[in-house]
């Protein structure tokens, strides 16, 4: 049973914490955090043996009423592989801590992408992390992306992807973060950084993207221009390939799914933990082909996307299983696919084969 | 087993089946629906038997895959009682149905109060529905403010209540709602509406209520002050007085929630179905004692805290329990009342029982 380490336990830490635990060969050997707040109280609810960043803050701890297991460094030690799930800069600030451990690490995509040997998206280049000691897991947005990409990149070649990015303003459970009332251009410059960083996995990849920030919280919408090298016969060709990956959801017409807020309702309705949407949700309707240049919209919850991405890397760095099983057990443990979303004919034929 | 039929399966229709499937005395005749979207999926993948309100758009559900038991006028005369959760003003509509089967109904807030015998609220009337036929479960924020209002008038008598109700715009998935930048007096007369409706529950009480909409959609918040009969002797006697409520819940200082958005956070960390929060919130430094003037700032779940209500609701009109049996029930199956928020003392008080 691997023992995983978790830096860090806010938006995506508690919730890689809760993916791993779902698995079969690996188990969490203790979050750390800094503040004692309701998420501290939620990881000492979920038995996960919490380790203090701060030792200072310790009686802060201990006046909540939270038991400390001691120190991240203790931690480190404890553990066969760390995720640091620490905001973006800290993670470059911890990596001597790991080195001096001599454990490996897996960073995520708000660090520097020379923080690691590698950028990492299980879909795209999983074979790439095996053996790795740091290993970067890119950002929801780049994860989003990579998706996307990587199944019409095999199948029709790719001239120039030209993707704009409105993403959400902060968490919802971010009180700080804006704009309140803006559609920000973010960054100015374009190409954005997003581009950049989708090379960091696909490194041949002719991408620009324009990134701009919305006042939401919810999910981020990508609108996708891909320029195909090799015209497809048709759009429900088209269709059909991207219903085929695991990660990527097709929302039908008649689902009436009209925006990231009815997404998020049939999230929770399905009883995903935390309503939580792992796969990019394209709509199936935008999927638009005119010539070589492929058209859609998809939202991508940047609190989840990430999650299944970071389980499959620890299996990559750490040689545990292949990438096609290990994204198996990873979609099956998580209840990856939303048998919500099929087309009517596939659920007509379910009814069928029911009766 | 009480069966209990659910006409409008949306926001409150769907919350209300998961509820009293989780009884141990009623269970769900069966839901139904206008429209086959996605809600309509989730009521089939519920295994509730889906009926169709507008026999004309049966062939919508049959192409999106999904079996219908019948029309909802075979629903009402398969129920013990029928939970009206259709929208405001459609409930009025459909008495007559409720009527012509003889079946007692549950309508909600939305309907104007003469629509039923009795406005209910299960902690400050539970008696006054039973043997009603046709009872009006309050809105989200009469039954927020009723709660409140119920143990402080019993302690120190009250001389008025004055409250803001700062109202979500609408729900996470309603996108044609607003305002979407603005806080709007609505209804710009003074007092709301809403004062008028608590009095549906406490007729002799003195209050005065002003609305306004804001573009939030996860929870209202109210301030609320109370110019109470007695003085307390401290706030901590008020504090802890609220703290005995089953359905109000203290936010403790240390726990670092914010907003709503926290608040949500923090039920879906919990594992709440749906990450529905069925208590009052109230900030704990926001309670405030000033002379025989009470303050204190509570948010209220829209979409979740009448819910509770509902259930109690069929049970003191078919008689099935008493107040305090049925909210006790009720509390348990659905788990009102979370842990993490106990005080820092209490949770340290636990933590020695455990060593």
């Amino acid at each position: 049973m691997l023992r995983v380490g978790i830096n860090g336990y806010g938006t995506i830490g508690k919730r890689v914490a809760d993916a791993i635990r779902a698995q079969p060969d690996m188990e969490v050997a203790g979050v750390a955090k800094v503040s004692p707040d309701y998420v501290a109280v939620g990881a000492a609810e979920a038995d996960y043996p919490l380790y203090a960043v701060d030792e200072d803050r310790a009686d802060g701890f201990h006046e909540a009423g939270l038991e400390l297991a001691g120190t991240v460094d203790e931690l480190v030690a404890e553990s066969d592989i760390v995720v640091d799930a620490t905001p973006s800069g800290i993670g470059a600030e911890n990596r001597p801590l790991y080195e001096h451990h001599d454990t490996p690490a897996l960073f995520q995509g708000g660090e520097d992408a020379t923080i690691a040997e590698v950028s990492f998206n299980a879909r795209a280049n999983y074979d790439e992390a095996t053996d790795a000691d740091y290993v970067r897991v890119v950002s929801c947005n780049t994860t989003g992306l990579s998706r996307f990409v990587a199944p019409i990149h095999e199948d029709y070649g790719i001239e120039k992807v030209r993707t704009t990015l409105i993403r959400r303003g902060g968490d919802p459970n971010q009180i700080g973060r804006g704009p309140i009332n803006d559609a920000v251009p973010d960054p100015v410059s374009i190409p954005s950084h997003h581009g950049p960083d989708v090379q960091t996995v696909f490194p041949e990849l002719d991408i620009d993207t324009i990134g701009l920030k919305v006042p939401t919280t919810m999910m981020h919408v990508h609108a996708v221009n891909v320029t195909l090298e090799e015209e497809p016969d048709s759009v429900e060709e088209v269709r059909n390939r991207l219903r085929e990956e695991d990660r990527l959801l097709l929302i039908p017409e008649y689902a009436g799914i009209d925006g990231a807020g009815t997404l998020k309702d049939l999230a929770l309705d399905a009883g995903r933990p935390r309503g939580d949407i792992w796969e990019n949700c394209i709509w199936e309707e935008s999927i638009t082909v005119e010539g070589r240049d492929l058209y859609c919209m998809q939202a991508v919850h940047q609190e989840a996307d990430v999650v299944p991405e970071n389980v499959d890397a620890i299996r990559s760095v750490t040689g545990l299983l292949d990438g096609p099983e290990s994204r198996a057990v990873t979609n099956e443990t998580l209840g990856i696919g939303l048998r919500r979303l099929e087309t009517s004919e596939e659920r007509a034929a379910d009814r069928q084969t029911a009766d």
